[in-house]
């Protein structure tokens, strides 16, 4: 089925297709999983907000073209439920291939709303843990 | 009132209080915008991810504890919205005291949760935007 013709019926569907999307380096599978609409945005670790999905898809599109292909592992999911929208809270433990080292953890913030088209991400927040100087701390 | 009777009527006022408790340093005010639940997290600029109210709680007291008194400005607000569940994406503009600059914008998504007394944050995640550099980004 393309990508672009598939429904995910649990948020937890939509972040496995995510995280599967960075492992594969899949464009098509990763626009799958946003949201039609406008209203999505997107910050990688360290970096601005990216707002719509032309900001959003154009960001994957960069980092896929450099990446090896991410291998991931998540851990200290948490969760806040609604009808119609979900947040996940996890920790992305990455690695850039089988034998590299894994990178300090990511602190993400998922969020997935139940859409006409089964549910998609709207925000996707990564920050880096590597800062781990408390005077880094603005507020 | 005393601030761990205030119930918080929308997200709006949840939110409005949670940046006066910044800007007066009002650790009261600060714990009653949370949701009295241990399943709440905040992540500070460059920090760690924090869990649960007693390290919460710990952490807002060392930051008022060394702070003039932020003021702030907030832009740029994106939110989705449920019944019992909000998000909130923000920019941050921060100056500690009058006489300051603002510093680079910080991202800020904030979580809020409908309760049996009213409306409280549940997750506040938020991410220093002065890394601007490309090469800087995991994923």
């Amino acid at each position: 089925m393309p990508a672009n013709k598939l429904v995910f019926s649990s948020p937890e569907a939509t972040e496995a297709a995510f995280y599967r999307a960075l492992h594969k380096n899949d464009l098509g599978l990763m626009m799958a999983v946003w949201d039609d609409d406008e209203n999505i945005s997107c910050v990688h670790p360290g970096g601005q907000r990216l707002d719509g999905r032309a900001a959003v898809r154009q960001s994957w599109e960069q980092i896929f073209a450099h990446s090896p292909g991410m291998e991931f592992r998540l851990s200290d999911e948490s969760r806040y439920d609604d009808q119609n929208l979900t947040v996940h809270v996890v920790h992305e433990h990455i690695r850039l291939g089988k034998d590299s080292n894994y990178q300090p953890p990511v602190i993400a913030t998922n969020v997935y709303r139940l859409t006409g088209n089964g549910w998609r991400m709207v925000m996707h927040h990564a920050s880096p843990t590597r800062i781990g100087n408390k005077q880094e701390i603005l507020h």
